[in-house]
């Protein structure tokens, strides 16, 4: 790096409220679920902006978007960062945006230095991250890495009963490109760790090594819908109380096993729900995470024993389906190096760590050298409206993402 | 009674068969949430057949449908009888129609055999029994009897955003007369049991001397929403796992005290119910039910007291609001003694029964002499699409029921 390059904090910080304002939430934070109104016009915002910037923007069959600032090699591949534009429904203004808004600013602060790369530089927004409106979350990049055929993504039903594809198309994002078709150099995603550490060893920049491995099921219990007031207690087949002794044995295992591991019930959807009936069926989602192979094995088995367990012990019935599988990634040796160097390069106090995250990475990492730059969060929250980060901070990830991506791109 | 009377056993059992089609579910049961599309199409039915068979037929404020059969003296108040037509999410054909049909059959049988009454006989239907839509349940029956005001009813938001009172517009059944103001002589319910005992015990008629106490509670648990890669085991406040082993605990509690308590949680809502977000607010509603007021004052304060203790040391907070409490009801001894004269008249086999599912019967008892006839119901399945009876127990019902309401309105 010949000369000191700059990253605008307060440009960068402006773009994220700027987007906060679109599906804004009266807590600070925002709902954008995938291909909703509110996902629409926070695509549109940013494409407006990265054509003011100079960018050819394209997308994909599944909505992927890739805002392209071109490099003097038009032969060769883009050195591409990003994230996702969309949101939980009570989610924060920077889980994933602050990915999207740091490409952007690496593009803004390129310009402003008069820098031309060789190689283009890409920002690219991934379709459904969150997996909110439907399933499966990480759906473009997913559908990108070849993990999902495009038509499987295109004729899942969502929560509002409409498909992806005419949602695509309703949108305006329904492009003719294949996902993946794309040649990419290299992909570095930034984002805000949504976990406690850096914040708690004052490190400025997390240089992520990892992602811990993801695998949801989603388990069933079926019992008999009865009414409340007539039926006995020692003659109901309440699917409730069975999944909640499920849960609340999950719960227990989670926490016993070893301090890696995460177990969560984040969704469930009880049938018929209503007050006086007990409950025929409960159906919910078992988000396990471990940074390693076997244990997702042996504590997936484990679940699979207590779920039987319980519901055989009180006359229900369970079905258990694994409906994600994502293994543990290990990133790019040379571009964990980069980033590495790049923190180093711009002064900022740095670490290596694992993501307890998924990420669009996770599933880009299996066709392209991929690695990912944290930034601290306030008090590890994230998935909530309050999710919160400094402006320094912020900045410090974009300008690391910015000497990263130039030291691989190339610049005269 | 000078001479045999008889019901019409087949065209009792078709009008329920017929009004099953009215919402009709794939697994034979209903969905008619009160005031809903499917509510107006089987009120607008059974107006139909009431005034085929010769009854005046008028609404009140809220809804509720009174057609009268007049008789000879018209300065008499009617001896009513009647029941309601909305359903559970994933209710039965009988559930509160079979006292309407049951009414309805009276009628014609009376007009078959062509006896006048001295005292008109009315069939009424209660609105929002089941309360699935709307809040309170047994909303007509407790405006009838005053424990409701009329505004409130008409203020009550529907999960569908509408307000009651648009609803009674919209569906054409806002009445001018103000609920209550209706003189009734007394009112008789027939109903299928909802539970197992007639069935057990082999007897045809249920007389029913009293309806337990009912009390309703909504319990919110408040904890943080938070991401479920990135949050420690042991750094969450999880609403879903506290709410789970409160509904654990509440389980034990509704089996271990004494056999004549019910204890339920019917429904659930969970925020943001997200597979990837630790929820940070789960609300369930406690369905608490025993025939004596002490035994309910007892179990409502060790329900506090676990809900507490569990959420204490979970570090979740906890309210709870007390949302309904119908306490028990003992019926009008005169009028329970003309059901069992009744069915003894008609020779079926009878006994004394106390009812655990809450009915209207139990408001209009408040103001009116009051009485309910139970019929066997297959299993003692409710609220369930399975719910069945046979075509003549329901005929007894309905046999029974005439002979009390004749004994009671007098004929020359």
């Amino acid at each position: 790096m010949k000369r000191e390059i700059q990253v605008n904090e307060e440009r960068l910080w402006q773009s994220l409220m700027d987007m906060g304002q679109v599906g804004a939430l009266p807590h600070g934070g925002c709902c954008r679920a995938a291909l909703s109104a509110e996902d629409k016009a926070g695509r549109d915002l940013f494409v407006r902006w990265c054509r003011d910037a100079g960018c050819e923007v394209a997308f994909d069959q599944v909505g992927n978007i890739y805002a392209r600032r071109p490099g003097r090699d038009g032969s060769r591949a883009a050195c591409a960062t990003g994230s996702h534009l969309d949101t939980q429904p009570h989610g924060g203004k920077f889980d994933g945006i602050y990915g999207v808004m740091a490409g952007l600013e690496v593009v803004r602060s390129l310009n402003d230095a008069g820098i031309e790369t060789v190689a283009p530089v890409e920002v690219i927004v991934w379709t459904n991250e969150e997996g909110v409106r439907f399933d499966p979350p990480l759906a473009g990049s997913s559908a990108f890495a070849g993990v999902v055929d495009v038509q499987s993504v295109h004729a899942a039903r969502t929560r509002d009963g409409t498909t992806v594809r005419e949602d695509l198309e309703a949108i305006g994002y329904l492009g003719e490109a294949l996902p993946g078709s794309r040649p990419l150099d290299c992909f570095v995603e930034a984002h805000i760790e949504q976990g406690p550490i850096l914040e708690a060893e004052d490190k400025v920049i997390g240089v992520v090594t990892q992602i811990q491995g993801i695998r949801w099921s989603r388990v069933t219990v079926t019992g008999v819908d009865s009414h409340a007031g007539t039926t006995p207690m020692n003659r109901r087949r309440d699917a409730l109380v069975g999944a909640a002794e499920i849960i609340v044995a999950l719960n227990r295992l989670g926490r016993e096993h070893d301090p890696s591991v995460r177990l969560t019930v984040g969704k469930i959807e009880v049938e018929p729900n209503s007050g006086a009936t007990i409950p025929g069926s409960a159906a919910f989602i078992v988000d396990l995470r471990h940074p390693d192979s076997p244990t997702l094995d042996l504590l997936e088995s484990r679940i699979g024993e207590l779920v039987e367990g319980i519901a055989g012990a009180s006359g229900l019935r369970t079905d258990i389906a694994r409906i994600m599988d994502k293994p543990p990634v290990h990133f790019s040796g040379e571009l964990v190096d980069a980033v590495r160097d790049a923190a180093r390069q711009c002064g900022y106090p740095a670490m290596d760590m694992l993501s307890g995250a998924g990420h669009d990475a996770m599933n880009v990492a299996r066709v392209v050298p991929t690695a990912m730059i944290f930034v601290p969060c306030k008090d590890g929250l994230s998935h909530n409206e309050a999710e919160s980060a400094t402006p320094a901070h912020l900045a410090a990830g974009a300008r690391a993402l910015l000497y990263t991506l130039l030291a691989r791109a190339g610049s005269l």
